[in-house]
């Protein structure tokens, strides 16, 4: 489900490798090699036409073929890439191109499009934020009356409200052809970006408050952890638009004209995606200069201060430390006399007093002693 | 009207968060959810021909047609997308698609031109400054012999001039078509950003005589700001040029070539702001980077005034404190001979006097006291 | 003459914003509305063939029209844009379209070209430099035997080699047709870039040089004030580029074949200006750099000045302040007995000395004490 | 095999040089000039068909050609470019241009695909970490039916799992023809990178993980020693993308089309690594970033504790200076009377106990004392 | 032959100045103006033809001619560009345009490649290191049997192994046509740039090693030497990739087609120049980085060993001064009564001592004392 899934009883952890390939380097092209730490296959299936629906989980690849016969579309969902067999049996079953398994099974895809005479295959990256940000391959491959769908995880998808839609009738998603469950599925997994870009906003609106209130040292490393966020997102979010907009262009049989204005739309949405990804990773560079101006004018502060009182009382001191000299009086007129003046000791206080006075003047007339300078 | 109005009673603060979409993620594609927090509509609308125009305020959206029926150009202007019905009869009038009319309620969309079939839609943003910075959708549908807009907030717009050329009959405006309407819209909308950009210049400009004359630690937030609007409106007037080229360029039946050549003229104004926006924010960076600079010449100069000051004073101090040993002189004439000499204190004295004018000349000999070094 | 021409009285100083638009947002498109402090408009007249030349200073606007009946290539120049009225005559006269009188008067235009039917549009900007960077907007009309320049200030151009040539028929300049002028105009103004553009230069490689040489606090002001200069400069450049690329590709019916390969030397021209003024741009970046980083060495520097004397001085402080402290020695044999030792105080001495060497050895052994570390 | 190989006994490091051209400047272009310190070259041939294979080192170039006669594919693979008559015999049997034989040995070339008429001339780099990354170019000569692959070095390569795939016949790759065989040597070339690449990853995780936890001052070095990496890294992948994007596209009669998908998957493997690697050396900013950010606190902190430290022991030591000074009491009862005072040390030191505790007080509430302030 | 070659006597030094036009702003197009500090020019012709070659120094013009009608191929080359009619009679021989003439004089061209009718002209920059980077212009004009040289300088160039070749007919360089000379030249130019772009290389690495090893505080002045010479370098390369293109692709009667290949390998060189420039370009980036947190890290160390140092002697000092008062014990029991305690000496020792043991102690804990903190 995730990328870099943690064993539990390890500390959790953002990580920053972006996948782990299956495939051994130089392994044979097309082999198809499961994760053996992958959850078991589960498949769903929802059939339907304008008036009926139904959805079922089945346990034998075969079953599928009844479905395809018998009903206008029908959606396969396989959740888990952990069944070698099932996958291959599938592949078969659709004449699906060996590449295109070995793509479904090595989830570290990014999004893309492949046309296949009959077929088309489609690859995105599905987002969820439980804690913290996870990304999950999604593979589909959209024929004439099917759609066949891969998902890494048997966890939660973005597709449930589709599925409603389906039992519900609402729309006219029963009414229309498998291309445009393609489009809703896709535009489900692209519109789930949004509450996600939405909460690094938020998290830099955040942080932004709290360094124009005075700051606190965690942020460079909140920033920072939101860039890498934003980083994720924008490196997943960037391929589908090159996907979307080849979709929504080039003619395929597969799409009808009519769902072409959606792909459209929903390429629209990545494009907006993409931009707001940008416009975050942008504030939030700004927000840590900010943030490091407001370090430097700190640590300004600091030594004004040290410097303020050094420089007042190192005098004050030097003055304290000639009357503490222990010359002989008794051995010459000249050595202190000050210290048997009657006025010695209000003179030497007040002498102190004077260069004090005198300094802070000064400081306060350069400047220094003002919070804003 | 804004993009995150805040509720009453809560501290106006600028907000990161660029939109908050209506329509939940995975929602039916084309479904029109107003938001429940937007005003009522308002439906306005202007007919005119060469001779005559007429100006009213409606209830009813039934009553649109006979405007079309009679006069050469209805513009028909709704304040406010708080009613779903009136949207939805007016979609319905006009056979305006369902994606379109999704667009007009999530007020988020980046600007853009679709062409459906009769009809063009279009997407553009409109800003104004009232004590801060603020962007509202408008959307535009044109047709043969109609302006429809839909405008966020029932506030003021930017279209009162043009509004003003039509009741003055100023101008050929009511000689010449609905896309002629259609561009002095967006003209109006576009030319908006103008005097907003130049704020923007003003305050800038302003914090550099600031950073000159020396500076003030609130500048870097201040910058902060203007760097944060001049990303808003690189991020609003972008994905207008892109649309006006498309306009100008691509044929429609709805625009006639002489319109044209003033949509010509309206995207050489985006490319303008475009240039302008990216310049202000290069000067904004400039600009911080002159500020810290500015601050880490000031950090130096105190470091130095505190150095100075502690290495003439640490010397003196520590001959004072020499001669403030207690040793006893009558144990042998090796203690501290110097505080029985006739001259002693004065060779103290001298002594001190010796070694501060020696480090004085020393740092002035080596640059150190001055002030521009 | 330049943009932002301050009041007398207040004093000189950049200005960030670039341009201030006369036509108020919204206002009717075309519409010439002069900007009443503009100086008011001095036409002045040269006409040429390839035997004869008469340069004259009209008042009136009608007689441009015996000028272009009887003489080849005739060039009106329009010096000030304060008088509407001469400009509206002109545009009547030759057929201007409002769109274009508007950007005459605007004086902000981004430099360009625009075709209409018999004549082109050109919009170029001339740089100066007295005292500081200034710019003004130069607009070219280029008919079949006519060339038609207004500029906004009545203070000298860069016109005046290409008057010489035409006066002396130096060149072939009299020999060929208006487009040459033009071209001749055109190239003169990009040619007006190349000093000013040296001037930063050399400006750059006089702060590297006092960087190097150890570098005063102005220096970042300077780069500032040079960064800020490249960027207005390299704004005003950059669009002639795309400009002069469509002059000497596009084919109109005002310019000859022969003239395009001049031209195509002129669009080269401007190439490597924007080339000059993005490498000087990133030179200052650099030395921007450089002097921080000798900024932030000489604070190290500071730092490590102050470390040491603080270091070697307050061990002996301690010593000196132990000796002073008044215990009683009559009432314990051990209490301070060094007071009373024969070699006490010169053993408190070398005990001092024995530490301040100690301490300069081993700042001396890490490399402290080296200033080139 | 490496670049820069340094000679054993000096000591490793890494080499910003990239290549060390062997040709001389302004040579005669197409010499081939081996370098002296090239292995010298070892030759084995691999020649299959569908149901045989056979794998032999030879000595003599002369023996290849009865390879090429007999069998449907012969790969000859040579191993160390010592050997100039191996290559100019070679060379010349199959027909090879100069100027491709003097990119052969000059190893410092960019991937690129050049057809000459009957072959095609591939270079790719391949790329290896033992100890640190090491880069080794290996040019392709394909043709209708043999491959000719040239590698610098004569150590381990990237091609033993298609090695092992031939003699096991796994796969279809015994059954097609040469350009299968190419693509899957440039296949195991470029999966040789996703490891390489992976490894970086996993240093700025755990990087990432130090600096998070408290930082060591070695971070930025190893931030810059994987940027390095990464660095040359993009700039060793980069143009395969384009490359590939032209073998997977130009037609070529030695490539099949069926084929072409199978490049076109390796395109997008590319494409995948370069985004990689960039995300990789972002990545790497914004430690380095974060890093800096934790290092100027760290400053601010001690900065703070000097500060406390010295504001508040300054005063008291200040208050010991005036106690300690040696006026005389018996001169004037004006003379230090707290001296005398029967409570005069306990006031004195709660005297600096006051001081000390409003300093404390004053710290605390000012939020100094907070560490995460 | 250098850009800004300095009056002797001096100092040398870099210059930002990448040229001085010789031709005044709005002076003539097409004008030949000399510089009057260039040196004479000198003429010298290789004519040439498979079996023989020619090579003389000529003082007039006018014996070219002899030249161009006997022999196959004819190089004219020219050193200096003093002598404005030599360059006008070759102008008016070979039929060259005054526009190519004026660029072969202002010697500050970006290199390009333009086609007159019957020749091309092509301006190229040549490099060269002795003691600092120089570049110097070379243009040339290649005919159907001749190529005509002009060089800034008569010092040596890159074209030696050139004339060593044609003198030894190695290679097939005298059996081909003017276009394969002309390549051989260019071909030498770009090559020239190789062992200059090496020498920034080693620089960089040799300077990384002193970041390593400690740094000195002169690495940054060299790092933004370094750059500046690869942003010189880079100005100078980046335009031959476009002229180089142009060359290679556009058909021009004077260029055979067998030459294009080697004129395509000729612009894999610059690219691969271009790549190595910016590489290093970013490496020089990073390196200041690397030694800007380098120089941090020591600011640190030096203010942690300050803090550590006054930290624990400032309270040593103040118990030191708490027993250096004079308060009069005769005067009340409560007077300092440790100064007469038989311990009170050693006491106030062990306070001192426990003083600074608790705080190394503390500071050792903190982890303060480790220097890899």
């Amino acid at each position: 489900m995730t990328q870099g899934n943690p064993p539990s009883g390890k500390k959790k952890k953002r990580k920053l490798r972006f996948f782990k390939r299956q495939t051994k380097p130089g392994a044979m092209p097309g082999s198809v090699v499961v994760d053996p730490q992958a959850p078991p296959s589960v498949i769903t299936v929802i059939a339907y036409g304008p008036d009926r629906v139904v959805e079922e989980r089945i346990k034998d690849v075969a079953a599928v073929r009844q479905y395809l016969d018998r009903w206008p579309v029908t959606w396969i969902n396989v959740d888990g890439l952990g069944d070698a067999e099932v996958i291959h049996k599938l592949g078969e079953m659709f004449h699906l191109h060996q590449l295109a398994l070995e793509d479904v099974v090595n989830v570290h895809q990014r999004a893309k499009v492949e046309g296949y005479g009959d077929h088309l295959f489609i690859v995105a990256r599905m987002v969820s934020w439980s804690d913290r940000l996870e990304t999950e391959q999604v593979s589909f491959f959209l024929g004439r009356n099917y759609v066949l769908t891969f998902q890494e995880s048997v966890a939660g998808d973005s597709f449930e409200p589709v599925r409603e839609r389906l039992r519900t009738d609402r729309g006219r998603i029963r009414q229309v052809g498998a291309d445009y469950l393609a489009y809703s599925l896709i535009d489900s997994v692209i519109d789930a970006y949004f509450p996600v870009l939405e909460r690094c906003g938020e998290a830099l609106d955040q942080l932004e408050d709290e360094v124009i209130e005075g700051g606190n040292r965690g942020v460079v490393g909140r920033v920072h952890e939101i860039k890498h966020d934003l980083l994720t997102l924008r490196r997943a979010i960037w391929p589908h638009r090159e996907a979307l907009h080849e979709l929504s262009r080039d003619p395929h049989p597969c799409i009808a004209d009519g769902t072409r204005i959606f792909l459209r739309d929903c390429y629209d949405h990545t494009v907006q995606l993409i931009d707001l990804a940008e416009t975050y990773r942008e504030l939030g560079s700004d927000l840590r200069d900010l943030y490091m101006s407001s370090v430097s004018n700190r640590m300004n502060e600091v030594m004004k201060l040290l410097t303020v009182i050094s420089s007042i009382f190192i005098p004050l001191n030097f003055i304290a430390g000639i009357y503490g000299m222990n010359f002989d009086p008794s051995a010459s007129p000249l050595n202190m006399p000050e210290l048997r003046w009657f006025y010695g000791y209000p003179f030497a206080l007040s002498l102190m007093a004077t260069v004090a006075t005198t300094l802070l003047v000064l400081f306060y007339r350069s400047g220094w002693l003002r919070r804003d300078r």
